[in-house]
């Protein structure tokens, strides 16, 4: 390809010139990188011509990974040589407070995700992005990924344009699905074409359907005709379903042949899938028999067939197993891979750990991000808006059931006249109520997630839990009435908080095991809702114990 | 080895059988159960002779797996095949409510958790503890765990003895640090020892950690001398290290051996450990010199020497890191198995993902369990003594808090009097704040314990989050301040709640960004108490802005 940047008249380049000139003074990087963008690239090589060496630099660091070669090659071998040594320079005093000095080059790597992470902020906010763009190269795929979430909106797009094209898919895979979504949404669509080419098919899937379902045909249409009905075949999966996380790079043997001939037909594929523990034994019909794990294929004598090696009893995954039953599965067996089958017992694909951390990982962040109402926050950087809307939620689902507590007060206005003192003291039966009831609930929530609880152990578990309700609220209740009546200086007050304590502390064990079985039979996620419910009644106890004792004894 | 039930004197025995009697007739199956513990199998088996068939059936239930052989041996043949007859029986009648009644003997498994969790539950209410026994025999060790870990103590320990000895050791490994512990403690010494044989290296070292000095000790000493120096050797690591992690089953190669070689002594071994997807280079002197993957041996041609395929710029994991960080990386690299060296390069062993899987897992169920004050709560039938004592430290922590709240409150005590609807409002500001505090903090945890939180980004997230406060802080105190204004028809009572509300919330999203970042500065962990001190201050400033401004602007 040859530099071909006539097209455009004269005095249109100059102008440009000499806005990305004024850009680059007024350090306006991102206008600047914008401007380029829409450049074509033989024309930013002969921009570059014209810039002075500090210009030039600056202009570099705005250009993304992409347009890069493309650029370099409408260069001169001088300019580029220049270039080169222009940025090395650069990068000699990247890290001022390192103390190697010996090679300035070559400066220590950042291990700490926190050092990586100081090493982008600093470079975007310099402008010195081809800095981020050699910090990405030495990094895996998951680490850039990890930064770019860190990244607030307009700098993570910067920081998402320095990555290689080949590498964009192996970094969009590793995001999480709400960051994904907005970041895919900014590329064009033969950029993201090209770098859905490069992920697996259960990635692929994933990220087609995170995306406008548009976009998500486009892609497929791009595909070729085999991968497009593989896929479409995968996407017929919820993404939850053993179907939505197995991939079709499985090894397929038959039964009878001999490991001599298995080895000579691995040998011909010269490398195998990742985490490929496993070959799978199918009939004739695509039925699944068993499996033949590689460790055996690696001890066996040549002659051995593979029959005499399999495993008939290793149960296959249904395709419509849930995601979670499949990753308790693979936690239990210490499984790395095993193979999917349809209704029929055809065999489908395999699913292997890597996407089973990933299950795992995403359910303990689904249960502590949901404890918040935060469930679907998955972008720490999304749009305030966004996350104002989201959070508006669960605030509104709070204010009813505190407007609930408040009216529980309200009944009791005039005792409350009458003993202000019963105002000071009333959260303090709140609070200690919610805790221990939280601490209860956490506890079920936990045990419904393992299955380790049934209809016999529940009636146990309540026993036990309303048991520790007693003690810690005898304990509490001591307490808080020496201290009530020290401040107050009121036995009666002091009884009447003892005994709305200990009351509160009973029903909060009691509530808190009863609340999430009950969710559960309904069809409602605990570890979503399970906590506001259970503080309003902890809160609605509390106050009522409370004030209604009050009302009861001191007036 | 034959019948040999002298020793004891005749009416001895009589009276246990008829002890043995009693207790069966009265349904005292544990009672029954700690007798015959004590007794020697071969009086077992004469006892098991003079019984009626359906008190023989009920005695040889509360049999443990240990002894059950052992009284085989000394039964008649004609006995034996009457007590598997009897038995069949009663497993045939098992499952009332199976529907596949062609063959008794063979009723359907059950496959959900929660489902066998409830047959293990109804054997130990009829004491029909062989069918437990069934049940085990089918079953994971990890599925047995999970089942052991839902009874309580008693029952525990009831269906612990119905695992047969050469499984204990797996199930042992796959229970929960406290459950294990416990279990642990009960059994004799010789049982333990013949149990640890079974572990896995790293498994036996994290037992011997959980278990008192002197029993570690005993069990060192029964091993091998060896063994015994491989496990002191892990044992010099904390366990949340990656020495602490490691197994030494690896298999190391030199560099210079031909595939075709290896191939032969891989042979030789017959079996390779589980999760071998890579084997490890070493020189002459056991430094790590690169990786082999398995894959690449299955493709390789006999001839091509082991240097050729080796990849040497896989970095080894050192032997003090930290098992998060070891977790970070198996999971950014997808890896199936890594290389621990120490600090002078040399191979000591390997890190395979189960366990790696297992760390990730510890990590969730503590972030969740830690927010409740509950992380060292492992058993979820543990002694209501035990439970009681821990949680009361966490009551206690909030009580400070509570009573703090409170004293804001009290400063205001002559306001409440004169305005009761105050009292009345005053939770709705505390609970709205804390709620919207509590979504910033668990965000803010989520990215600090992702390494996404350094210097440059954290004024963002605050600008960010206290952006979100203000907005949600104008849509609720509007809110809130309508809803008071309708319940007590008061203008200057709304104006104060919304102002009140909307300091609260801002306060509350400076607050959640702020509290992480100092605790994690000073050391502690966020996610254990950053709730507590969070409410403290959303709960002041709640309480403070709301009375404060009502004082200021009502009397």
């Amino acid at each position: 390809m040859k530099p071909d940047p006539q097209p455009d008249p004269g005095d249109l380049i100059a102008t440009e010139i000499d806005r990305l000139r004024e850009m680059l003074a007024h350090d306006q990087g991102q206008r600047a990188r914008r401007l380029l963008k829409k450049m074509h690239p033989a024309k930013i090589a002969s921009l570059l011509e014209t810039l002075t060496p500090p210009q030039r630099v600056a202009a570099w660091h705005q250009i993304d990974a992409r347009t890069e070669t493309k650029v370099l090659a409408h260069l001169s071998s001088a300019l580029r040589a220049r270039l080169a040594r222009d940025l090395e320079a650069d990068t000699a005093m990247e890290s001022p407070h390192s103390d190697a000095g010996a090679d300035g080059a070559d400066t220590p790597m950042a291990d700490e995700p926190e050092t990586q992470l100081r090493l982008v902020l600093e470079a975007l906010e310099l402008g010195k992005l081809k800095r981020i763009a050699r910090l990405f190269r030495k990094l895996h795929p998951a680490r850039i990924a990890g930064l770019l979430e860190s990244l607030p909106a307009t700098e993570r797009g910067a920081a998402w344009d320095m990555i290689e094209t080949e590498r964009t898919a192996k970094v969009l895979r590793h995001l999480h699905e709400e960051v994904r979504r907005r970041l895919a949404a900014e590329m064009d669509l033969e950029h993201l074409v090209e770098a859905a080419r490069g992920l697996e098919p259960d990635d692929l899937v994933d990220l087609i359907q995170d995306l406008p379902a548009a976009t998500g045909r486009q892609i497929l249409e791009a595909m070729d005709r085999r991968e497009r009905e593989r896929l479409r075949s995968m996407l017929s999966y919820p993404e939850d379903s053993a179907g939505g996380l197995m991939n079709m790079d499985q090894i397929a043997v038959r039964a009878n042949i001999k490991i001599g001939t298995l080895l000579r037909y691995l040998r011909l594929r010269e490398d195998l899938p990742p985490n490929t523990d496993k070959l799978f034994v199918v009939d004739r019909q695509g039925q699944y028999q068993g499996i033949l794990r590689t460790r055996r294929v690696l001890t066996a004598r040549p002659e051995t067939r593979v029959s005499e090696l399999m495993e008939t009893d290793f149960e296959p995954v249904p395709a419509d197993q849930a995601s979670d039953a499949v990753a308790r599965r693979f936690e239990e067996e210490d499984l790395s891979s095993a193979p999917v089958v349809d209704t029929d017992g055809r065999l489908l694909g395999r699913i292997t750990i890597d996407d089973v951390v990933d299950v795992i990982r995403e359910q303990s962040a689904h249960a502590m991000m949901g404890m918040a109402g935060l469930d679907e926050e998955t972008d720490m950087f999304a749009p305030v808006l966004a996350s104002s809307r989201r959070r508006a939620v669960w605030l509104g689902i709070n204010l009813i059931t505190a407007f609930l507590a408040a009216w529980v007060i309200g009944l009791f206005e005039g005792t409350l006249q009458q003993v202000v003192a019963l105002a000071v003291l009333m959260p303090i039966v709140a609070s200690m109520g919610g805790i221990a009831g939280s601490q209860t609930l956490t506890l079920v929530i936990r045990g419904l997630a393992m299955g380790q609880l049934a209809g016999g152990n529940t009636r146990l578990l309540l026993l036990k839990e309303a048991g520790i309700g007693l003690l810690n609220g005898l304990l509490w209740a001591l307490v808080v009435a020496a201290l009530a009546i020290v401040w107050f200086g009121n036995w009666t007050i002091g009884a009447i908080i003892a005994v709305a304590i200990l009351l509160n502390l009973i029903c909060a064990a009691v509530a808190g095991v009863a609340i999430p079985l009950l969710m559960r039979r309904l069809g409602i996620d605990p570890a979503l809702a399970g906590s506001v419910v259970l503080t309003t009644v902890t809160d609605i106890v509390g106050f009522f114990a409370f004030l209604g004792l009050a009302t009861l004894i001191l007036l």
